[in-house]
């Protein structure tokens, strides 16, 4: 009996990353894989210069110009290896030895890329939360105006963090949209790069969006490995090489889902509604508490830890018991991590807050 | 009925790459992507970090151990990139400023890896086939003994020739075996680093599968960026960053049939006798020929031309009518290529050399 209600149970998918996607996308996914496009073969064993593969990179390409309203001034590559290999390779690209570049430390990940950016260039701290935990995002900045860049991490997966504002500076900002692309709009013209891994609110774990203002590139003068180089992915239409071909039709496919959504707009006032929802509960309820300024709550990732730490285990086991699936806080923070991407419905967030009710009625 | 017909035809897929993978592959990757583990979810949307995934990193990387007889002295990575990331990422981690390598040229991609060598290191073409549009293995090398590896590309996708020997040299060989991974055994006391993309032989387009001596690494003394430096990788078992989860997941799918299959012995010897039954055709057909010097003829790429090309059109529109799939040559060598690898059935193979002997019949 206890199976049976176990294989029967809806499950609600909090992870922080690979995540939560529409079920229509997996469904795609899984017969795609079966066959693909009638053409009698397996989307994973055709050639990724056959035309069937073709017109999925060129949608793919011209969603993400669509969704973001992207003018030809910017390019658009599908690459591999993560925001981890954007750190070195955004710096790489566009810093001579010694040029300075800015960087916002909100985070282990903001940290990471400004280590990498010190092997090409010399990038300078604007502002850190480090002492604080990175519980919020620095306001009070140092603004270097020689800097080259200014690079940013729109949203903190970790610490539940999210940049609403963005500073105003001369240079472009380089920003890190891993865990918040194409949930809320943004104005595109302070950027000069974005890049984001796919596997939070854009796909499957593989590959990476990089986005790219064609007056970025060409300004250093050390010679880059082919593959480094963004122009080599540009010139190809993401396809110097054979391109990561599944995880690349899975963002096509969420991508396709956004707009048939309403468009960036449309998830960013849904996201807005479903992280009100929780953000009211945490505060109503006097179990809980979030771990965040209340200014820089992420709408993605919604950290919370409970008055009471010795009542989280319980909750824990509550939560896991209804199905709810990934919500342990990551362990520099502890408690709780929600992590409510685009996919998510409001219904499980629903249920997640009835869950915190309960539980303040029998435990409070 | 003529869409009739073409549904329910057999299709024949000898795609160079992304290729044809074992049909119980794609049912289960299809079926993992509803539901994996029977954990209510995805697999694209669990975390990396959860045992099942971990589950499924341990087993490719122990599958990649067994099937090639490996020692604890050699390191076992998935990364991303494909073999073209590979071509800079080897000399960057071997190779100081000025020191030698050699590379044996046997292709474009030989060519290419040359090309990114040039910018960490110096190599030395040890041998090469370009003038005869490398067409067959250069025998005659010329070794200097100063070089810290010798770089060889196993198989030639494009030009259909295949290393059936290895050079006796000191120093380690450094081996790019994209197109012949797992397709036979070889001795791994001369290799010093292997690698291989994993879309031909050894799943889906996505991940990289690097084999490294522990003895190769720590020996340059220039700073590589955190993601390039193979040992970043190595510590943390492939999951510094988040993996590309479906194809390395693909990947442990297809290492698991080969286990069942009986292994790398016996995939040789079956890719043998598949080889055979093609190449006896080419050679006993009056109408056709092979275009690479016999002896080096490979035994995953067959490439052959017609003795009168006029007559190419007619026997490729026979071959799509019959549902062979991607025999069309490169277009630097022209005419066919039948791309056999592993997972192709000795039956398709049959299937196109009734073709090639029906077309004798009718055109001859």
């Amino acid at each position: 009996m206890e199976n049976l209600k176990e294989d029967s149970m809806k499950m609600h998918n909090f992870s922080a990353g690979p995540s939560i996607m529409p079920a229509e996308v997996f469904e795609e996914a899984s017969r795609a894989i079966l066959e693909f496009n009638g053409g009698g073969m397996s989307l994973l064993e055709i050639s990724h210069r056959s035309k069937p593969f073709q017109d999925v990179m060129d949608e793919a390409h011209a969603l993400v110009y669509e969704l973001m309203g992207l003018s030809d001034d910017y390019k658009v590559v599908f690459l591999t290896g993560g925001a981890s290999t954007q750190f070195f390779q955004v710096p790489m690209n566009l810093l001579n030895d010694g040029e300075k570049a800015l960087y916002l430390e909100t985070g282990v990940w903001a940290s990471r890329a400004i280590k990498e950016a010190k092997f090409f260039g010399n990038p300078i701290i604007a502002g850190s939360s480090r002492e604080a935990n990175f519980n919020f995002i620095p306001k009070d900045l140092n603004i270097d105006p020689e800097a080259r860049y200014m690079h940013i991490t729109s949203n903190n997966t970790i610490y539940g963090t999210q940049q609403h504002w963005w500073p105003d500076v001369a240079m472009p900002l380089v920003c890190d949209m891993s865990s918040d692309i194409f949930s809320r709009e943004f104005p595109l013209e302070k950027f000069g790069l974005i890049y984001a891994g796919a596997q939070k609110n854009m796909g499957a774990a593989g590959t990476t969006l990089v986005v790219v203002r064609k007056d970025m590139l060409g300004h250093v003068n050390r010679t880059l490995p082919t593959m480094i180089d963004y122009r080599t992915h540009i010139d190809n239409g993401s396809m110097y090489n054979t391109p990561p071909v599944f995880p690349i039709y899975v963002s096509m496919l969420v991508m396709r889902w956004i707009k048939k959504m309403g468009g960036v707009k449309a998830m960013e006032d849904i996201n807005e509604a479903k992280a009100k929802i929780l953000y009211d509960e945490i505060d109503r309820n006097p179990l809980f508490k979030g771990t965040t300024a209340v200014e820089d709550r992420s709408r993605m990732n919604v950290c919370f830890v409970m008055e009471d730490p010795s009542k989280e285990e319980a909750f824990m086991n509550l939560a896991k018991a209804n199905g709810i699936s990934g919500i342990k806080g990551h362990r520099s923070v502890g408690g709780f991590r929600a992590s409510i991407y685009n996919a998510m419905p409001q219904s499980s967030i629903q249920v997640l807050v009835d869950l915190m009710r309960d539980f303040e009625q029998t435990n409070g």
